[in-house]
């Protein structure tokens, strides 16, 4: 734990230090949110969905993040595009299947971005991340899956199957390789009272990806440095607005030491 | 009055317990401060535009709001067949025609929305509202209009001649079915100085449509719970800033007993 | 100096008194927040982008607000004709080439939004604005230029050979005609931190060429308030988040008296 503890410091000064451009095809709902959050972060934001510049614009990035939240058919072949260049180039990809499951355009744009890249992360909730197992996987369902915990076994088979790292997201976050499972307490239960929260933590996902090779480690890290600026966040908010708010600052003015002192991580 | 008041109380606390999935095909300009300003209120934003998903997606939902703000013709195309969906399946619709009058795209694809699909309400500014009639509705012209009093009468015609609720805001706002006239007093001058305060309230009216059958009544106690926000927020703000803000931290923290008591709704 | 001073004061007034309508074809990053800081200046903010719909809508216009922030073709062709009618109606256009030098895509269009209408003013940073010169006019290369002071020289030049205005941001501001060379050194630390500030001063002198028809004075006179907002803003944050929330109560509340007062604009 204190290793992970650690190299949440780590990794926070290492972007500071080398402010890493991060990618995003991401949705219309959060563009302005995720860019925020990655610049107090540290990272350098670049926001690029055109078809005929997102293989240019990938080379100059650090890592690529693939949200598909507002999904067209066009955001689908723009994604792939970017994703596969990526994937030629070695760069890391974070896949946030927002609403996969729920409607079939969803579900299968993120398994065709699966079967055609090299995802490191798939950062969702419980339900979206097991949609995109078959049936057996699921098991019982997902609709009967209330918490991460009830995700866990499930989860790490699923991460097998899919040769990736899954970090789901919820009260306790639950990161696994398949091998190696981790949990982080860090958070706030005003988190979810914004929209965007999710696809906030995907894209600091992938500014940690930028500077940390080993994606079990760079999912831990990025969503303990999240969770610990939503309870800093949340102690100063009165409601969902002033937390919004208060959230960009504590992502800013968090130091790796403080970071460091407050990781609830623990390897299990 | 006190009737609508214990009915602003009473959609409030179904909101908040049944948490109703309102589907938005919205503009771009809004879109995240729409699905905060749900969030708040206690609804389930989903934002979904693609042609080939949003049959699907209002399937799910409480009810649909199509806005046209930041309009297209491809937009047009989704805003008909999730329209047309909701319609068969008897989902209630909510509508702001954003720029009516201002060009004949928009006036166009206001109209054919109307045509096509079940509208339960509009919500507009007077001048968008009255573009929907014909120049003999219109009277005098749009341009001449500068109340909700003035638009009053002519807008009782134009409910009739469309068979619909009108709900047009503005220092005070009227809800019309062409027989019963609401008129709603809350609000606060800071208002209008932040970009979708009006989209919201249409998106507020969605949620309450969701959860009340008359559309009369939940528009009416929709723009009565989004005019106390308002001034709850307006007192503590400082500017259109901390008021967008504060308005979030109203929406979410308001009670349905704060609200019953500053209703500010007359049955005309 | 003095002069610029009063003239800021000046068109602030007169910003506030005719509200002009301010027509931007921008990036989905930054829509919601141009249009808030628009509204906070005085000016009265239309997002559109439908290629149907563009040459109607600056027709009401006061200026144009071309922004590549988050291009497709489908963006550039709606700028090219929005752009040509502002031209054929002599309405003013001020340019933001985002990201300008970094794909080939962005470059291009640039370019070619420069050689088809009549652009009053390029607002960007060094890199973007030298890199829409050729290889000639920008000499040892953008990536050797690291402020504005360097770009100086270069841009005077450039300026006249592209015939329009520049105004290049940093942490002192420049404008210049080509003969004409005005700095700005009002501003904050803070305003890099969040995303479209650069963006927002493009709008904002969007809504200073509508009152002003000089590019040189409305530019620096526009950078002058919105630096000293951002430095009144800064004062009061906390970090990226608050400060992004009092740049807007600061836009608002600033006076015309507090603005000439503050300016900090030297004639070379």
């Amino acid at each position: 734990m204190s290793d992970l503890a650690r190299k949440t410091a780590e990794n926070l000064r290492k972007i500071r230090t080398s402010k890493p451009l991060i990618h995003n095809i991401t949705n219309f709902v959060v563009m302005n949110f995720t860019a925020n959050v990655l610049l107090a972060t540290g990272a350098s934001p670049v926001m690029a969905h055109a078809e005929n510049e997102v293989e240019e614009m990938v080379g100059f990035a650090g890592a690529l993040v693939l949200n598909i939240g507002t999904l067209t058919d066009i955001c689908v072949k723009s994604m792939l595009k970017a994703g596969r260049r990526a994937t030629e180039l070695g760069k890391p990809i974070v896949l946030d299947p927002v609403g996969a499951g729920a409607t079939a355009l969803r579900t299968a744009a993120a398994k065709k971005i699966l079967a055609e890249t090299k995802v490191s992360v798939i950062r969702g909730n419980a339900s979206e991340i097991l949609a995109l197992g078959d049936q057996k996987a699921a098991g019982k369902g997902v609709d009967a899956l209330h918490s991460v915990e009830e995700a866990g076994a499930i989860a790490v088979d699923l991460a097998r199957t899919l040769q990736t790292t899954l970090a789901i997201t919820g009260p306790v976050d639950l990161v696994t390789d398949g091998e190696r499972v981790v949990e982080i307490a860090n958070g706030h239960r005003l988190m979810p009272t914004i929209t965007g929260t999710g696809c906030a933590a995907t894209a600091i996902i992938g500014a940690f990806l930028a500077v940390d090779p080993d994606p079990v480690s760079a999912a831990a890290t990025a969503l303990a440095f999240f969770g610990i600026a939503g309870k800093k966040a949340g102690v100063m908010a009165g409601g969902p607005g002033t937390f919004m708010i208060q959230l960009l600052d504590a992502l800013y003015t968090l130091t790796p030491e403080d970071v460091q002192q407050r990781c609830l991580i623990t390897v299990r």
